[in-house]
């Protein structure tokens, strides 16, 4: 496909509510349906009754029988940045390489996305819409006999111009070892089978249902993230919104895509922001190194949990998950469940006529390359409930935000294959003249454009931002 | 300094060799000079000689009494990349950040770069041509009293408007475990006292020197291949040719020059390039564990060498080295010794109007992030000799160049601090239609542009490629 048109084919798909098959009302009603027709049950059980899982010898990690899958490891992490210095913590260990991929097909013209309702047991509410393929490195690079996921071939048959995006991106930091899944796009023109459990949707419609809690899946909007609208000028800016109606009554929408758009009238350069992060990278140390289990003296492995002494932060628990469909499917696994939930948010204001947002790095032991950078405001609630709420900058300014200040506010999910109902509020806040230029010295303003940039070139833009940026619409 | 005016600096520079202080042929002159003042003596020892440093317990590895500076450690690599699934290596582990710097200054409206004469115990000629500054993380965060180098001052008290460039490049991946440098230059305005060693130079005289053997070393090199000249249109191209005669005579110069500047024309997209790569680092496993040097079954520590069983790849050996200048000065230090040269190739063409270099792919077991850009030919000369010189793709075309296809073809050292006499054969080629367009697998036509995108993006381009780039001259 050539140069901009793929690009072009994107803010199409981002601009279109039209679909021959389903409106936005019709898919929750789908959602709803392929709700009814599960029975999901996830028994917390002791991990003695943890089928085919062990903790190896001397306590020093939580794994599977067969050495697959992952592992729940203990890490001892040092570092000079914030202000704890040294801790011990349980990380998931998944070296492995997953596949989050998208079918897409044009119909009418216009590109739609093959969403799956999938059920994780970890889900809040069952069912949530997936990518079209979640698959581990073997499912893709060997097929296993009658028990490849559906839709896998397309994938592994897909020729390079079939393919339209294709980037590794990083997982949770705070919960994961250097994990990074290969975020995929392809597109078919013959007509393919729609299983069951499947729809079709356009990048709009996938936006404007990120708008409701816990329905657009983690997976889905990592990938959603990464999807390159080009470099264009103002002029398109100005097409779009000649030739949406809605945009003209909604000014934000239109600066928002003027953000993703428009590169040559940020605040700060593509240099100057690498300057930013290299001076951060080159002063701040983070030595992660892996003790037993066991010997953590702040956690306290019990029957049913690996927990933290003062209850702080997560679990590890022990489930039993039971699905129920048309055949009844039964496995044990451990998964995190949190002690809270968070929040995440982006503080974005106008500067120069262009959206920018306020980005701070972040350190977090898991992380790939020291820090990435992450939303304005990411914290979980009890963390300022002790420390006080002025502690933090920007979470006082985001939590008494005004109602028309607010762009976008729900509760997303964590990804439900290892994270119990695990869920974060993410927010998008406008401010005024009340912000200033001035930021705190880890923070630094950013359009979407070089957000999006930054995604790109993987290791930079970590998850709790890209979901915000997922949910970031140009049509509400 | 505001966003394309600092491009435009750099490229004056990169196109001007009046100076007002050296000509290049007084440059020569000025490091003989500097040779001739100091006696630099380096006596191969054996390990128990070896002042302050031992082979940890069980013979783990080589370090300092200190525990700082460095080690040599073993490494087992297990990968599916190449012929080779799993091997055992010496390698050097040196996790510190270490500064490479160059201060800068305008004399006549023109950028000058000072560098200094500097010597290292393992360069084949004593004294190349540095940065001005190259330190350690602890001589750059806390000043050592009475010791510290030449102009650290300027840079730790720089202001975030001096800073020009500010990355963090990677180190030789198949002898450093994911070593990194940041590369910073810094402006001042203000006069500074030029201290005997220093000379003021701008990019056209530094790239012309690099046409020379073994003068220019490897830190230089790094930090000048990360220069940003940024994404202009052709027209500036033009206007340099008409305001530089030697130009139009020299038309390969103007076409280095138009691919590195000019971004809309590369036969393809960053999106493109990035699909390329990571389809490749998803399918690619690289697993480095460390294992005791006396466990390594291929290696053989002896009294004064660790040495491979049949003598390839290298030697780590101990070394007493003394200086000789108005002071002496004396030390003991491992290096490493190549058992062979190298060479490291760009072959170029034209596609579309623009110089496009063939890149391949490379794993090596130190790299950060599994494989890196690499020149299209980048291998040890005893390796093509047994294995045929066909089987190495363009190693072949690179070796029978005609004269007139050869850009460039000079000798450049490696990093004198660690490596004894360790040469690499530098070639850059210009092919015709004899070369198409097809490519190997890991391989992709890229612009100069888009390799300096990559460069400042950081943990893609190698040091091989880097060091190149850096040769690239608009001028000669």
């Amino acid at each position: 496909m050539k140069k901009h048109n793929l690009n072009i084919k994107f803010i199409q798909s981002a601009l279109s509510v039209k679909n021959p098959f389903n409106d936005v009302i019709q898919v929750r009603e789908w959602v709803k349906e392929q709700n009814l027709k599960v029975l999901v049950s996830v028994q917390k059980i002791t991990f003695d009754q943890l089928e085919q899982w062990h903790f190896a010898e001397n306590g020093r990690c939580l794994q599977h029988d067969s050495g697959k899958f992952f592992s729940i490891d203990g890490i001892k992490v040092q570092t000079n940045w914030g202000g704890v210095s040294e801790w011990e913590q349980p990380i998931i260990n998944q070296p492995e390489i997953g596949y989050l991929g998208f079918v897409t097909k044009e119909f009418d013209g216009v590109l739609h996305f093959l969403l799956q309702a999938k059920i994780e047991p970890g889900n809040v509410n069952n069912v949530q819409l997936s990518p079209t393929l979640q698959a581990t490195k073997s499912n893709y690079t060997q097929v296993h006999k009658g028990k490849a996921p559906a839709y896998l071939d397309l994938f592994v048959n897909a020729k390079p111009e079939q393919v339209l995006l294709d980037q590794l991106q990083s997982e949770q930091g705070a919960r994961f070892l250097k994990k990074r899944n290969r975020n995929i796009v392809i597109k078919v023109d013959h007509d393919i089978p729609l299983y069951d459990n499947f729809i079709w949707l356009t990048l709009a419609q996938i936006k404007l249902l990120m708008v409701e809690d816990n329905l657009v899946n983690m997976d889905t909007r990592t990938i959603i993230s990464g999807i390159p609208y080009g470099d264009l000028d103002e002029d398109i800016v100005d097409f779009y919104n000649d030739t949406n109606p809605s945009m003209k009554e909604n000014r934000i929408a239109s600066k928002l895509l003027k953000s993703t758009l428009v590169q040559d009238k940020a605040l700060h350069t593509f240099d100057d922001i690498i300057k930013f992060i290299t001076k951060q990278k080159s002063f701040l140390e983070l030595h992660v190194e892996k003790v037993p289990l066991s010997s953590m003296s702040e956690w306290k492995i019990e029957a049913d949990s690996i927990r933290h002494v003062d209850d702080k932060y997560f679990k590890v628990i022990a489930t039993k998950v039971q699905i129920e469909n048309r055949e009844v499917v039964s496995w044990c696994q451990p998964m995190v469940e949190p002690a809270q939930e968070g929040i995440c948010a982006f503080v974005c204001k106008e500067i120069d006529g262009v959206l920018h947002f306020a980005v701070q790095t972040k350190l977090e032991a898991g992380n790939f390359d020291i820090i990435e950078f992450a939303p304005t405001v990411q914290c979980l609630t009890g963390n300022y409930r002790i420390s006080g709420i002025e502690s933090l900058p920007f979470l006082a300014y985001v939590l008494d935000a005004k109602p028309e200040q607010i762009i976008f506010d729900t509760i997303q999910s964590e990804e439900g294959g290892r994270f119990y109902r695990e869920q974060n509020r993410n927010m998008l806040v406008l401010a005024g003249d009340d912000v200033g230029m001035e930021l705190p010295e880890n923070y630094i303003w950013m359009t979407l454009n070089q957000l999006q940039t930054f995604i790109k070139f993987n290791n930079y833009v970590n998850i709790q931002a890209r979901s915000l940026i997922a949910a970031v619409s140009f049509m509400n």
